[in-house]
């Protein structure tokens, strides 16, 4: 499973950038993770585009990681993209195929951001039966 | 609004207690905020009982903040109780009178707890009519 995550705004936070560094890193044996923080944000050329935010299907760890690894399998990579604290610019979010949210809750960027970073690694835990998911 | 926030297993991490304790002071305009963590939580006299549990009711941050002003003018002291990787135990879940859910996705403890936090926060400004909200 290849994922891109996308951000705007820059994690200036050295602490949730070190715990989001160490997710990342953990979810080596399941896939590849490229976190990248961009100011004007662009969809990378033939991944499939998922949006975060609030709007978006809101779903159970488990469907998350189900639903990850069925668009793994139909699209080949994947790129989830998450706002900052102005959301989406508009014509971004459009392009977007998909949306999901993280909670029906609004939730500061940078935790986020870290929330995503930590799901996704949840999801390679889930689907690969390693007992994180219920010890955590 | 008087709100009192028990947890079961110890917050371990510096970081994150440092972010709780900056969420907790900043909503100190609104109310008070009490954080307490116990090997065997239980309920505090008189207060109105929340437990936060994936399985509960899934709220956006606006109906968070209502729902919480709503039962703090009917019951007075609230208390919110987050429980840990093992969830909940079972006679204390039982005696609750309410559940809320951050997400129906499964985070980790000290993630939860940190969120809560800043939910509290973030319903305290959202009633107060403070920018917060939209600018996080």
């Amino acid at each position: 499973m290849r994922i891109t995550l996308l951000q705007r705004a820059r994690l200036r936070d050295p602490t949730i950038s070190a715990m989001c560094e160490e997710y990342r890193k953990r979810f080596r044996r399941y896939g590849q993770l490229d976190i990248r923080e961009e100011n004007k944000p662009r969809w990378p050329e033939g991944a499939w585009r998922i949006l975060a935010d609030e709007r978006g299907d809101c779903l159970s760890s488990e469907a998350f990681a189900q639903q990850l690894a069925r668009w793994s399998m139909l699209h080949g990579d994947l790129c989830i993209a998450i706002g900052d604290g102005d959301g989406h610019d508009a014509d971004f979010a459009t392009a977007a195929q998909t949306r999901i949210s993280l909670s029906p809750m609004v939730f500061p960027h940078r935790l986020a951001h870290l929330l995503m970073v930590e799901q996704i690694y949840r999801a390679g835990c889930i689907l690969a039966g390693h007992p994180y998911h219920h010890g955590s």
